[in-house]
């Protein structure tokens, strides 16, 4: 078979990125991002890569997203609009220092104290973002505590190196629903606290910006009254949480972890790969009850996953994985040292443990 | 405080090894495996660092095992006698065949299909084990099926440049027990087939090896009847996860991953961290019923790890970590920017994944 001696060079997991589906990703978002009148800058924190980012630029895009001050820093020579979506960490404000005074970064910062230290050590010009919390509780000043979003939003607008942009929203409890109505449910949740925040703001800051994005809502919604920037990562992969979410169909995944059979098990139905806890992370989905740590497709190539019914990755351990074949008529077929492919559960975990290769 | 100065540079996640705790868990190891008169070949997959490696030389170490070719490849500058316990994956042959002749390098083969390939394809000298089942079911030939080893060991014995060894268990399962009578109860079953293995083949092969390991057993085993090595890798570092089992105390633990503060939230009595799931990976414990990636203590420099009720790491994301504070008078000392220090779920995939640092 012809994709398979593509893959003859292929000795270790290794992460597969099916561009054509990438592009179509990508581009669906993009299309979403125009006819709502949003900016779309995406997060950059799934694939951390270069070469994937150059897809994103032929679709217009111009400013991105990143997670952490290191990646800001490795797409600093390839990008000049970049927001940390970080809660600013004081201890890197060197490093924060040293990248390109000609590149716009925006940084995140949800507390007085950081803000203090900010100014304190800053040297260069930077926008900020105050990052709100409106309801999933992992970091930001909650929505409706206008006094202290007035404190620290003053205080940036005092601060020279500081260019006041606006608020930055993360609804990530999204990441916890399994239907569309869930989502939806967290989704409109969110419209209305940030709506009673640019009511608040917006009269005596006319140029803020509604930053908002995960890859659930953004996936899903179909209105964006109120936001003016959209920051989704996780689509341009998609992955079986996803699925699970209800965010995308199977058919959008667009990476496979390439994985060399290494034992047989017929007696049990199961085969062991090359491919673990190191390769995928331990995130898991619920089946039945049933962990599973990833699935079976026949082709990566494909543009239909359907035939992702023929495996389940049932256990990692650091190196190993077990994965369980839906047909045993199989066996006669896969050799060792065959390659195997599997869905992962969630994508940003395993593109960061993983080399990559477009296919 | 001069420990907390002595942190002043480190600015993302990072993993502290209190030198003297391993040094400590090493030797006491070390000394057990000299009791039962047993060869001891820590596994290095746990630290995967030549610099933690020369400890266990100095404590008479000159045997190791590693579970990829790639680190057999990283310590093959450092170490002559490598065991790689992982079943062969026909891909990495060619790597294997460029490991320097001069190095003693056993292979892990479970099955006559990998046999048949390696015999066509390998091109230097290696030692060969046979993966033994004994009741893990993640991979080798189960135990009591004679044949097919006998047909597994004799190929192997006609095979010009292979030399068998014997045989290679790991008693993984071990690992899902929650106290010390479980895992004697997995290590008594264990060592009843390994006497059952040993009989059957050892009149045909005096030298047999009986290579066994795996950190639960061997912290808490003290009858090592029928066993010839030992190959246990965690137990340098241990974690929480082997103090739920029953591996080690709280003490024992050698690591701990330093995390920058980045906000700070009172009303919940929790604080974000820079720590998350690219760092600590996503393995949790269970404590009433509720998931714990890491706990919280005072400082890794100190022997006693008595201060580890101090928090609970309940929630990562990629780049995030919540942490439980157990005394919310202490938001009044933490600053932002501050240092925590967590102790680990699962050491291995902690240290995968993080940057090292010897205190």
């Amino acid at each position: 078979m012809y994709f398979r001696e593509m893959m003859e060079h292929v000795v270790q997991p290794k992460l597969l990125v099916n561009k054509k589906k990438c592009l179509a990703n990508i581009s669906r978002m993009a299309e979403k991002a125009r006819t709502h009148n949003l900016i779309f800058r995406p997060h950059f924190k799934t694939h951390q890569s270069k070469e994937v980012g150059e897809w994103f630029r032929d679709s217009g895009i111009a400013k991105i997203t990143v997670s952490s001050v290191s990646m800001a820093c490795y797409f600093s020579d390839s990008w000049d609009d970049i927001t940390i979506a970080f809660p600013l960490n004081p201890r890197e404000i060197v490093r924060i220092n040293e990248i390109d005074q000609s590149i716009n970064l925006n940084l995140t910062i949800e507390n007085k104290e950081a803000l203090i230290i900010a100014r304190q050590k800053l040297k260069r010009k930077v926008g900020v973002f105050i990052k709100i919390d409106t309801g999933y509780h992992r970091t930001g000043i909650w929505h409706s505590n206008y006094s202290e979003i007035s404190t620290v939003k003053q205080m940036m607008e005092e601060t020279k190196l500081m260019d006041f942009k606006g608020f930055l929203i993360h609804a990530g409890h999204t990441y916890s629903c399994s239907s569309k109505a869930e989502v939806m449910e967290i989704h409109d949740e969110s419209l209305q606290r940030i709506k009673g925040l640019r009511a608040r703001f917006i009269s005596t800051c006319p140029g803020l910006l509604m930053s908002y994005g995960d890859t659930p809502s953004c996936s899903l919604a179909d209105d964006f009254t109120g936001i003016d920037e959209i920051r989704p990562g996780n689509f341009v992969y998609y992955d079986l949480m996803q699925v699970q979410i209800g965010s995308c169909s199977l058919e959008d995944i667009a990476v496979a972890v390439a994985c060399p059979v290494v034992a047989k098990h017929p007696e049990r139905n199961q085969i062991t790969i090359y491919g673990g806890a190191v390769h995928f992370s331990k995130e898991h989905i619920l089946e039945d009850g049933r962990k599973v740590f990833g699935k079976r497709i026949q082709n990566p190539l494909s543009f239909d996953n359907r035939a992702a019914n023929i495996g389940s990755l049932i256990s990692l351990s650091q190196e190993h994985g077990i994965l369980e074949l839906e047909d045993p008529s199989e066996f006669g077929e896969i050799k060792i040292g065959d390659l195997v492919f599997i869905l992962p559960v969630h994508s940003c975990l395993a593109a960061n443990l993983l080399p990559l290769e477009i296919v």
